[in-house]
């Protein structure tokens, strides 16, 4: 498989599921400051121009929340969703589903409010209101979701690579991790697994 | 169970999937005008005080995504997923992401600005530029991923009523559906199934 990625952004979490899982995988980057992703070979991969895309044998998907589900049960041995269980397995499509839909959406105005808005004045409206957003987020994901150690209790699952991704953004956000001491213990305990420092060595990006 | 949803909302393609696969349910409204997804009672349900949720006898669960993959799961014998193909079934969460993430955060710009800004001159901006942004993924939808007669091709599934309710909001978002024929095709056939028209009923809705 070839998982097309640019350093930084939410593919992270599917490189670092690929590498939970033993996939037999390739990572290929994408330099998006030469706006790469909308160039007209990348662009027959995925027509949206984003990141991820898995190429598998059978064909191409996209979307973080769809190709982490699809590593789950495409290896099944990792138990990395509660796959015989429609009601866990929903639980577990809900809170991946809530940092694709809310979490990175709040994230994205801090620096592409452009597709949202057409001026200046409105992105940076938009800026000065990131770190409030991802902090009410978080604060609800730590009230409300987060079990411990891992995000659905004592097995690791698809919604910790992803949450441990967009945890990664809230500095520059403008929020202190520090106020959130169960997530400071858990991307600590992220960043100590092998998967994640292979996947990081892959981007070359510190981990 | 129980369908908590608001006449009009992203809910509406739950509904219709709970009667396509002859759930036991009960559909229970919520009034938005009377902002009763933010009081306690509901809160406790849904602490993001959105629609929809679904009470199940082993919990609750949130976002239409996930609910979608849920009661396609807990009734397999509808077929509303390519069950047994985690390639197949990852292109339908696939598609379902992207009505979810980019699709409905598209049109949300339009009267929820507030969610991502400030000033009353940002909503404008924003909501000027919701229909060029929904016309652009139905454009790409048409394009890439709906396969016809159904999105996934021969077999109806959960992407069907996701994009039914997506569509349903075009017009008021100031984009003519006729400029996707497609569409108008899909959007009628929804309308002629038993299942749409019952949860229509139900919603006091208009067919």
């Amino acid at each position: 498989m070839k998982l097309f990625y640019s350093p930084g952004s939410v593919s992270l979490a599917c490189h670092i599921a690929l590498a939970e899982v033993g996939a037999d995988y390739e990572a290929v980057r994408l330099d998006f400051s030469k706006d790469e992703q909308r160039k007209p070979e990348y662009l027959a991969i995925n027509p949206k121009g984003r990141v991820p895309a898995l190429v598998t044998e059978r064909g191409i998907l996209t979307e973080a929340l769809a190709i982490l589900a699809y590593i789950a049960q495409a290896y099944p041995q990792a138990k990395l969703a509660p796959l015989d269980d429609p009601y866990a397995f929903a639980q577990v499509q809900a809170f991946n589903a809530y940092l694709a839909t809310t979490v990175h959406v709040a994230h994205a105005h801090r620096m592409r409010g452009y597709r949202w808005a057409n001026e200046e004045a409105s992105f940076a409206d938009m800026r000065g209101k990131v770190a409030q957003n991802m902090a009410e987020c978080f604060e609800l994901i730590g009230a409300e979701y987060f079990k411990g150690p891992w995000v659905m209790g004592d097995q690791y699952t698809i919604c910790d690579p992803y949450l441990f991704r967009l945890a990664g953004w809230l500095e520059g956000d403008g929020v202190e991790m520090a106020r959130f001491p169960w997530l400071v213990k858990h991307f600590e305990a992220m960043r100590a697994r092998p998967a994640t420092r292979r996947a990081h060595e892959e981007q070359g990006l510190p981990v």
